[in-house]
């Protein structure tokens, strides 16, 4: 056997992948601001506490007039007290008149309280003139349709804490403090790297035995829909010089390296050689199909995945491992998986020994094989999702449930 | 009474709502072309066919050693064939060697197969000396480990279809064909517009009588989320001339028109009449809790709602209304929701004759109400996601189980 062909060795469960994976992540701790309108789905840098009251003043909850709550007991549709209106209250400025007893105050929702009144009589539960009485028809309590200062939020609370992830609520509590702008952990920036002599970017021309690069722009919206921000450059050679020019270009900038590629037994040794000269492998090879000849290790502490070079495979590895790593990383909870429970349309035989990622097409209610090839990306791109067959399991029966993830 | 307030008045329920919009809503038609890096959940706007095959040459799927399978008949550990090696194929490059009989050619993963060879034996099945003799431990069968020219794509047949999304895979399979960028639907500008004389955006100092801006920054990112492009600007005063100048302003470039406010029965009134003025009014008014008084309609045959000012009543119809509307109108398949099933950790009374969206909490895999007011941001923003009660349930007993549909 030639000195650059060593058949593939020893491969760990996927299990013991995602587990040493874990433990070498560490959460990115680098902050930044960012505008309200830009910050949906970040994750809070700090606690949050209230400078303010929110609402900051008390305000009608309802259209209606605003009255001294003791003035409405005991009225009713046939026995209606009667106040006499002082004019009207407007959202945006504090009304100047005062409620004394006997009168009331015209008020829209949200407009400040008026001095002397303590609650609000609802529009439909009055009648009134054009002579400037109203008749109130039934009572009110004190603070009844009355939005309280600081009741949504108290000035010196804790309105949200380091760790929360921004969604649409979480921005509008920001911005009823009057936030502009919050302190976020920053997006751990991704570097992809396509690996391969024959590898060009798409929009080029194929020279004979050419082919255009996939896994970047596959990688590239993995990384994006999970919190990262993906770097990405033209292939680089299979090559011991251009390899750890590569890796060397990109431990400064990014928080993770992804190379794929360097399929073959011998430029997988290429890329794993520079792996240990500029840091530590932390293992290679899974038990997992497809997916197997997955290295992954660390660069200056960054996590270094060096995935296979088939689309497939280094796309389903994207899937089971760089996403959930992501979004450790990114301090993300781990994802909520959209998926739907059905039965397969035919018996699948998995690989004994290996956990497998099996990609399917939903057709009529049930599951049914899309898998072709490690190296086609039909495989995935035909498939509405996939199905996750454990090591241990050699045979999903036709008509068996199973749960389609969907991609 | 005094002319501005009038009393609310008729409901419809929330189906009929949403049967409506559905109705009016015209799927978006205008197309433009993004290049694969940002294309990423996009829907594709037109049939892709390939321009040729994918691989574009026939290669080895394997490491190993490009041999005539004939020549491995029989081949076995103890009595392998021995095939003279004529030297080494590389990827990116198609070799000039011809494989004969008795002879083979080491060969990369991904290399183009060499002329003459028409299989593939791993390396694993192999043994060599440096005498430049392989010894063959098993047969292969014609094509075994060879990736045929086309056999993950052939040129021109049809790739992905019109309207299809754009997931990572699909990006793949459009990388892989070559093309640098796509046509797909505009996503559709969505013009989200806050109206009430008491709104100043958040980071500019609170006058008495005014709060902080919260639905610009809550429903533009339920837009962003949902496949719209968010055009904000700051709020509109509720006078008939600011609303109508701001409906002008935005019909021109928004697909949709989304204002907010206008919550007193009186301020209502005036959108609704700036709504009838420049379109029609399809419904006003939802048997929904938070949410009842909500408008829709058409401007210029674009989509027109006026959701209510309070924070939590309005993000709500921007879950339940808003959102569904424009992935119809992106032409997005409907959100596959996130969610758990969980027991209610207590009782819960919701409204007769409401459809109620209900914000709760998981506290120790129970469900507890986070509900505290509809103008208060923090029901939301304090909860983890929301149970629906339908119009016909009034109890929700302690410990029934419900979907949390989560934020």
């Amino acid at each position: 056997m030639s000195k650059r062909m060593r058949p593939f060795g020893h491969t760990i469960p996927l299990d013991e992948a995602r587990a040493r994976i874990e433990d070498a992540i560490r959460p990115i701790t680098r902050l930044e601001n960012v505008t309200l309108d830009a910050a949906a789905g970040r994750v809070l840098a700090d606690d949050i506490v209230a400078p303010a009251d929110v609402p900051p003043f008390s305000r009608a909850a309802m259209d209606g007039y605003a009255v001294r709550a003791a003035d409405t007991t005991g009225a009713s549709r046939t026995a209606p007290c009667v106040l006499r209106s002082l004019g009207r209250a407007y959202t945006g400025v504090v009304s100047t008149t005062v409620v004394e007893a006997g009168t009331c105050l015209e008020i829209a929702t949200g407009a400040p309280m008026p001095a002397g009144a303590d609650a609000v009589v609802m529009v439909e539960e009055t009648a009134s003139d054009d002579d400037g009485e109203v008749r109130v028809l039934s009572p009110v309590q004190p603070r009844q349709h009355v939005g309280r200062q600081g009741a949504d939020i108290e000035r010196g609370h804790t309105v949200l804490r380091v760790g929360q992830v921004l969604t649409p609520s979480r921005l509008g509590a920001l911005a009823a403090i009057g936030l502009a702008d919050v302190p976020v952990y920053a997006r751990p920036r991704v570097a992809i790297v396509s690996t391969g002599n024959e590898i060009v970017p798409p929009g080029q021309a194929l020279r004979p035995g050419q082919i255009h690069d996939v896994n970047r722009f596959t990688l590239s919206a993995i990384v994006a829909a999970h919190g990262g921000v993906p770097v990405t450059s033209d292939a680089v050679p299979d090559t011991l010089d251009a390899l750890s020019a590569a890796v060397d270009r990109c431990r400064g900038d990014a928080d993770v390296l992804v190379f794929s590629g360097g399929s073959s037994v011998g430029e997988r040794d290429l890329l794993l050689d520079v792996l240990r000269a500029r840091g530590e492998v932390i293992f290679h090879g899974i038990a997992v199909k497809p997916g197997k000849p997955t290295a992954f290790g660390l660069v200056d502490g960054k996590p270094f995945f060096g995935l296979p070079g088939y689309p497939t495979s280094c796309l389903s590895n994207g899937y089971i491992l760089l996403a959930p790593a992501l979004r450790q990383l990114a301090r993300l909870p781990a994802a909520t998986p959209r998926s739907v429970r059905v039965p397969t349309g035919q018996r699948i035989v998995s690989l004994p020994g290996r956990y497998q990622f099996y990609t399917v097409r939903l057709v009529e209610g049930v599951a049914l094989p899309a898998f072709k090839a490690s190296g086609d990306i039909t495989s995935m791109s035909n498939a509405d999702g996939y199905i996750e067959i454990p090591t241990d399991v050699e045979i999903v029966e036709q008509g068996e449930l199973v749960d389609v993830r969907l991609f």
